[in-house]
């Protein structure tokens, strides 16, 4: 078979000259990339990266393709994603399912969240069913620095995390820990002593139940109404060109999950090639600090179509070579968002709304980054506690065509974000009793094989929770209970409740 | 034209043999830097580069000299002087023009020392006035972390605190900031949008103001009766057998000429090799840790000429090749000093003077190094409250000839170094008015080309400031209004006063 | 002389093969140590260093031997022993005495304890007394920073702490300080100056009463009823696999040290290979990560014979190839210690033990790691305050045989070990009037050449001390002065008292 892989010859096809402008014979010529001062060359750098990894799984898969038999299938597990160093959107064209290797806190730092973000993530990047190939089983580390067993029930409730986003396949590392090498403390589902164990009874325990109720969970669908737009050229234009040492592209797209996730809603990813924005009815965008006039074109028109977006600060400034837009702030996204800004600060402390509008006591604080919005069309929402910056809103809304634009002019705390992000679900419509579990407590839903209605509760804590239980009648497909609508349910420590609608 | 840029040959003729005593044929066969144990030989090379620096730049000077023509000048920007890896004042010598492209904290951060620290150094190496070439225009960064657009009235505010200096001159980086590359967040007078914003009205109207009285403020005279005496080689001497990692040379430098700035007491720069000690009533010394005997002598001449020396630990420790001396410390400073010590302790801790002699309360603090002073003729000022320190005093003064030498053996808080100095300064009858202005309100004096006296009043806060007009009956220049001599004054914030005397 | 450094040669004959199994020709061929992922292969690496500076020093000692006066000696200075680079139990074979070169906080660092622990150690390598070749005298530092001349007294009784412990002599680095290089401010018993000083005048002190008591102190005997087993192995295999960036090896090696010093306890040092353990009543035993089976089975012979023995947690874990045995944890110990466990876990945050057993308060509190012990026949002695490992003991202990051994499964505060090592100590019935001292005295036993029995009593403070002295009537060396048992006997700061019993 003719290899697709033609680094040398790809790369002079895009690109031709070197950074002096001379011919390229080889890309080792290029200079190191810590050598090169242009964001805009760092970028395409990262790109060509990627492409690389891409076009190699590609060949890897054509040669699979080749010999498998029908019943095979191909599937890559992705490490940690969304991870920047892989374009995962363009990988998965050439897999048949797309799996995830995802590593998370147990113990005390178990709340589902690391597996639901990485879940969410890697059903939308094929709008479907995925599989975790790599999980934590006893514990993990390449030392023995981080060896954190998980509390009886941990094993299991993260089966069922996986099983609510949509996976259809938990598997760990290995069976049994090894004896030597680096990873001795990256634990298996069996012990150094190779003996069953408190890990392997509980695995077990779970691989039974699956046993019996798997046909009623697995293919779950889900149905989510909001979405965050994931980046990654504007992680690397950010990287390039810092803001914060503290806050960067990531942390303010896992901010914006946490929120979400924490407040029980539903949740996809879309990206900037995304052709299905208009099926959502909120839309948060992280700092889009990378785009071309095209994909904010698609925003400004979801916006127009009804759409609620929420943008945060940084978006539209840069084109998708990472170059400054010579146009006055947000660039294209002016008119949307019903304002304009000629200056931004970064701010040596963290600043307090006036007024505390949300009720946010201590963390009334943003910080880190100030932009000093100036609205045309746009309302502001709030405005800074401060004698210069007190001039310029915090938080604008704009209503625009048959939608709304919620723009974030500054980095939120935590309960700031969750605040603004549930005002625009309230104005969406799309908030209700979710948002009234117990603290500890998750609920996801979707639809099973035989389009049934599934309502998984989990509860990650020690303590035992209750809840009234707002749906339709059905039954706890673990426990055959029947639960009714409005019934008060009590959900055990670590303990997971699936009520599959009649 | 014959370059002298030879450098081998030079270093060859300096030095003649490596490291091994073996002949050199080539400079790099030098042992890198680092690797060089011995602090005299990192202080020579450390000579070497500065001069290479020097000679480069005398030969650039030459060649231009021979094709400018008559009404040109040839000038060079000093970046952050005073730099130890230059040698500034050897580079003047081939200069018409000093100038400095001094960088410096804005908004909360803008107190004008910055800029007057540099510009009172650069007007001092060619002992007249001085050109500004760059400076804080909307921002500066080589990423987007530290963004800070100054207050509305500091861009201007700062025109005028270089111009009380004596620059003739302000100029900025670029007009617009640009889209691209390293320096896309160190921001010109116009943005991104290349739009007249804040930043280009502020530095629009300051222009239109010196239009109109740029004649009568350019060309000041500054006569300052307190120096500093700045040590390259001593900076590098320390740097290579560190006291502390929080303090060093520059900072104790730094924190003299601080406290002047902030008592309002104008201040020069002189250097080991300066002839005109004896212009000034007091001479600041911090660490002198290398100086040759004959550099010693000449302080001791300043002191038995009626000069008032403050002089600081390490001082006379060691000769000019950086190597210790060989007698009792501080060796030919001994009986200016009236003291001398045979040992030193760092100090773990901070401790507190005795009885707390100049009412700092927590700022009663010494800290880092302590030299166990045993005086000779020497009054004791203040001594260590601790069980084995207490015999020993932290400062002293002594009389000699007709001046006297005041001893600081130990790293003061900055409370107490400003009481150290303004008790020196009273005993040398250089205190009066000034020092009883405003905390956030600054004053420069000087004299215009009428040799009209200038009185510079600068306010570096958010708030409106009133004090005494102290001096002869004259008019602010910027708003054409006369001025009594203990009238009080009203100054807005970030605002200055320029009284011209009659 | 035919050398036996043969490092090729040797490494070949004990390797054979190199990483990727082929045949070694050059131990170049090896891959560097950070590269080798495999912790068995790093700890066989670093093995091979000691053994090349085992053997090279063993030639070197050849050599001299063949030249040497019967009056003379080999000997060499081991700097800061126990150090894991060097095997000192191999190198010492190849010496007539071993010697060290301890240097030690000062000021109000100074307590003994950092000299007593290298000399215990180096007196327990040939198990007679040792030589000091380099120690503090007027401070020390590659730079000033950390320059600490000795408070008055601190000099003389670090003599008389070496004397206590061992040493036939104690001798510092220079005579006077050097002027330039590297140890310009490692400083000698003269400084800079090159006159006599407070350093110089305490060591001239010091060396006139040597003079007349030296015979009475010289050749003390140490007979010590327990002992630490020190596993430079078990250092290297932990440092590989490390289980906390805070605790390591050395530091619980030395905790335990520390605390039968500040007890007054003396002690020895015991080896893996070392064949007296029955010499001891009490054995402390730090993490014996990595030990062969034999090593093992000689400690559970000593249990049974009849001693008292303290393991750490993580010993018995890897044999002698830092392999992680495939049997149940703690291995071929679990008989011995009567108990296993299948699971150990970091601790994220310190826990308390359950109704603070030791009456510990804030010192309550055990980190990094707990083994989640289950007793087969051990005693729980105390148990952890936590939800989880509430259910598992922190400390056990077991009859096994005639002896007892304690297991200690976490990592206790500096009170809680010594808390627990007293209580073995009692329960062995070692502990006296030594434990009554002030907290400042220290005591030390032995026996001079005549046979009579020496108690030195040390004062390492500021302050003056008294205590009951409880040996047979005897004379202070010193001030000649009789002593009565049950007088009461005040020492003055930083002063030494050697009574000679009769």
């Amino acid at each position: 078979m003719k290899s697709k892989f033609k680094t040398t010859d790809t790369f002079n096809k895009i690109w031709g000259l070197n950074y002096w402008g001379q011919r390229l014979n080889d890309w080792s010529e290029l200079p190191p990339r810590d050598g090169i001062i242009n964001p805009g060359w760092k970028l395409e750098w990262e790109r060509y990266s990627q492409w690389m990894t891409t076009d190699f799984l590609a060949w890897q898969a054509a040669i699979v393709n080749e010999y498998k038999r029908p019943d095979q299938f191909v599937m890559h597990d992705f490490a940690g994603p969304p991870r920047p160093e892989v374009n995962e959107s363009d990988v998965v064209k050439s897999l048949d399912i797309a799996a995830a290797n995802p590593y998370h806190g147990t113990q005390d730092q178990f709340d589902g969240e690391a597996s639901s973000y990485v879940g969410d993530y890697v059903r939308s990047l094929k709008q479907t069913n995925y599989l975790i190939t790599e999980t934590n089983a006893e514990a993990i580390g390449w030392d023995s620095k981080e060896q954190f067993p998980p509390y009886d029930g941990q094993l299991r409730l993260d089966v069922y995390t996986h099983s609510a986003s949509g996976a259809n396949m938990v598997e760990y590392w290995h069976r049994h820990s090894i004896h030597y090498g680096q990873e001795t403390y990256w634990k298996g589902v069996l012990g150094h002593d190779l003996t069953p164990g408190r890990a392997y009874d509980e695995v077990s325990r779970t691989a039974h139940e699956l046993q019996r109720i798997g046909p009623e969970i697995v293919d779950i669908q889900r149905k989510n109404q909001v979405a965050i737009l994931y980046s990654n050229d504007s992680y690397y234009g950010i990287e390039f060109m810092k803001f914060s040492d503290r806050v960067n592209y990531r942390t303010i797209l896992r901010q914006m999950y946490s929120a979400l996730y924490r407040s029980n809603v539903g949740v996809d990813f879309v990206l900037p090639e995304s052709k299905n924005l208009s099926a959502y009815k909120v839309i948060l965008v992280p700092p889009l600090y990378v785009a071309s006039d095209a994909v904010l074109a698609k925003l400004v028109d979801y916006v127009k179509g009804g759409g609620n977006l929420v943008l945060s600060f940084k978006s539209g400034f840069c084109n998708e070579y990472s170059t400054v837009r010579w146009e006055m702030a947000p660039g294209p996204l002016r008119n949307a968002a019903g304002l304009h800004y000629q200056e931004f600060s970064s701010l040596l402390r963290p600043l307090a709304l006036k007024d505390d509008p949300f009720q946010a006591g201590a963390e009334n604080r943003v910080s880190d980054w100030a932009e000093m919005l100036i609205p045309d069309t746009a309302k502001p929402l709030t405005s800074y506690d401060h004698p210069f910056f007190g001039k310029y809103p915090a938080v604008t809304r704009n209503s625009f065509g048959k939608g709304t634009l919620t723009y974030e002019g500054t980095v939120l705390s935590d309960k700031l974000q969750q605040s603004v992000l549930l005002d625009v679900l309230k104005q969406a419509d799309l908030t209700g009793p979710d948002q009234d579990l117990p603290r500890p407590v998750r609920v996801k839903h979707g639809s099973n094989r035989a389009g049934k209605t599934l309502h998984y509760y989990l509860n990650y804590s020690n303590d035992p929770q209750t809840f009234s239980y707002a749906y339709h009648f059905g039954k706890d497909l673990l426990s055959q209970t029947a639960v009714d609508q409005g019934q008060q349910i009590a959900i055990k420590p670590w303990d997971v409740i699936i009520v599959e609608e009649k």
